[in-house]
């Protein structure tokens, strides 16, 4: 069945308001087995509405409609459904009733313009509001049923959840089709490299999309499939999946969707071991995303965020000599630095980094993306050194953070 | 000139992702003068964009397009401009050169697969990536001009600005209607309060349209103005600017859309002074904002996540009694941990923050969303305590480092 989606309104055409009804009810229309085609959207405009409700009759077995359902004068959905469908808007009384109730059982008095929301297309089939005035309704033009909607999301998903998914599945009778999507979250190689490992995926299970997304810094494959069997849909994803796995290996770190601090924290529970960072270039971002997780006091004793050597010394024990000789971005002082981190905080593990992210402080010896990572555990301590540039200082320390977590990571499967 | 936006790709059409490429574009097509009538979507379906792009073509007079311009075999826009165009994929020189060039630069070198990137609709013109390897083009299909661009948000959002927006203005000739946005970042006050502290305004600077967003924890007034005269333009917004100063005088951070740690950072550099922070349920993130300012480490010192009360007590020397007494999150103890912070880095000023982010450790006297603030200076040291809860652990914590960072900014002006 070729579904579409159509938000209206100026605030989400102009762009004041971001669309995220649609990216809602593509997921969830998935869920119930149907992929959505094409998403469009216009402003509170009649005419132009009428013409695209037109259009997608012609293209469309489903759609669903957001928005415009209001009492105000700039909430046309209704108007321009009718003139899609050639019909004429009448009054549903049921719907007047369950409106002037709405205020009543709040003390309030209905405003004359709520009214309006009791005009519905003849020939449609009202949807109440569980949560709101405005009804929704279901009306056929040409081949294709459209659900009409508020543009509020909480009134929208309620009214999809409770009143929507029913009646579709009453209507779509027995060719129900299922849908998975699955995510594989990957770091370290790039887009393209990765791309090139899975290039055989199409081939060897044809019934599955294959779809990569750059979520910087790390790269997601993204697995679609569809299938009228539920068994063999779940089968097939699974299979693949293992695929994947041995194609890629160690640089998936999740396949559920968690973040890079979310695995590295589960990591060290299960361990129960502690860790304390050093940060230099990374500013406190390390510290910052592993305490977003809640439950991180658990395992997350301490960071020294020590942009100046005296603090490196002084907080990390860090030697003068080593930043004298070496330099304060050296792997010698990154070393120093976790262990420093490790004792300070009477941590199992110490994680540090030293680096340039820019724009300016970077020498033909050690350019701007320079980041050495120093990692000390129980048993040993070790030093690594990268260049890693991207187009802006933030992105560097993005990508050093999350360098410096996979390492942590890596250490600890 | 009637403009539509079209997104690419399977995660957006899936819903995986929220389309926010296409309300950032709307905003800013509206500021350079051109209103969008229509956004639409399609997936990664080369014969289904072929289609929507000719769809297009006789609708609109500009077009611009986002997503597909990738390396791996799901990117199909190009093939499809090519196909509604009914030309050929020819081979740019020079976009192959410069995609090298990125690769080379970086020391690595380039995948095959990129190699695609260099292929260019014949009689389109291309537009060079001035941050990614993905190339964009501009393509006449019947009457309307194309602007193909790629996805990733950092991207399209640096080519949109350094590259069409020159070659848009070329193109519309003469027809130039001045717009002018400006945004007033203000903190400490809910929106509806702002907006009822500016509902004067429309009346009195009828040019202008006031908007407001909360782009949280802060809110932004914005005002849009446009005219045929250039000079009229400036004078209005500038008055209607000096308006809002006298009406809210120090809630206002920045008239230039400066984040608050830049112009803490500039207040720092002003005044020759140096910081260090101490972070408890912060968790790093002041450090991190602090830092991502290029330059920042002229005054930053140092910052201690003391997730611990042994590292409170061992790196910043809060007394143990203070803890025992007064607990972790008191105003004592944040007061002891910015002197302590200050103390051991040299500092001039010395923040901190101790504090409950949730989503547990709430008690009936201390309630998720309790944070202690300290402030500690050359003559003084002031302690905060609020109750700032909102809907998440991270809401929380960027709340707290937000109220945190103003403190520290209304002490320096």
């Amino acid at each position: 069945m070729i579904t579409e989606i159509l938000a209206t309104g100026d605030e989400i055409r102009s762009g004041s308001l971001a669309d995220t009804n649609s990216a809602w009810l593509a997921q969830k229309l998935e869920q119930a087995g149907l992929e959505v085609t094409r998403h469009n959207c216009v402003g509170d405009d009649r005419e132009l509405l009428c013409e695209v409700l037109k259009e997608i009759s012609k293209r469309a077995d489903i759609a669903l409609v957001t928005g415009g359902l209001g009492p105000t004068t700039d909430d046309l959905t209704s108007e321009a459904a009718a003139d899609a469908a050639r019909v004429e808007l009448v009054l549903d009384q049921k719907a007047l009733d369950s409106i002037e109730n709405y205020f009543s059982s709040r003390n309030r008095t209905m405003p004359l313009s709520n009214k309006k929301q009791a005009l519905i297309p003849q020939g449609a089939e009202t949807i109440y509001n569980p949560v709101g005035t405005a009804p929704g309704f279901a009306l056929k033009i040409g081949k294709c049923l459209f659900y009409f909607m508020p543009g509020v999301p909480s009134e929208m998903k309620t009214m999809y959840s409770e009143k929507l998914v029913p009646h579709m599945e009453k209507y779509m009778g027995k060719n129900k089709v299922f849908n998975m999507v699955k995510t594989i979250s990957t770091f370290g190689l790039p887009e393209s490299i990765v791309g090139e490992m899975l290039s055989a995926l199409p081939e060897k299970y044809p019934g599955i999309k294959l779809g990569l997304r750059a979520k910087f810094p790390e790269i997601q494959v993204k697995l679609y499939a569809k299938s009228t069997n539920e068994k063999d849909l779940k089968e097939n994803v699974h299979l693949a999946c293992q695929w994947i796995a041995e194609k890629m290996g160690d640089r998936i770190f999740s396949t559920s969707e968690e973040t890079m601090e979310a695995v590295v924290g589960k990591l060290l529970k299960k361990r129960n071991a502690a860790i304390a960072i050093a940060e230099s270039c990374t500013g406190g971002l390390i510290a910052s995303r592993l305490t977003d997780v809640p439950g991180s006091s658990d395992y997350f004793l301490f960071s020294g965020v020590t942009y100046s050597n005296e603090s490196k010394i002084k907080v990390l024990g860090v030697k003068e000599e080593t930043i004298k000789n070496f330099g304060a971005v050296s792997e010698e002082t990154a070393g120093e630095m976790a262990i420093g981190a490790r004792q300070a905080a009477g941590a199992d593990y110490g994680l540090s980094t030293s680096g340039i992210a820019g724009p300016d402080g970077g020498t033909n010896e050690k350019p701007v993306g320079t980041v050495c990572i120093g990692l000390a555990s129980p048993e040993k301590t070790e030093t690594h050194r990268f260049i890693l540039r991207f187009a802006s200082r933030s992105m560097n320390k993005r990508m050093f953070a999350m360098k410096a977590l996979d390492l942590l990571r890596l250490e600890l499967i």
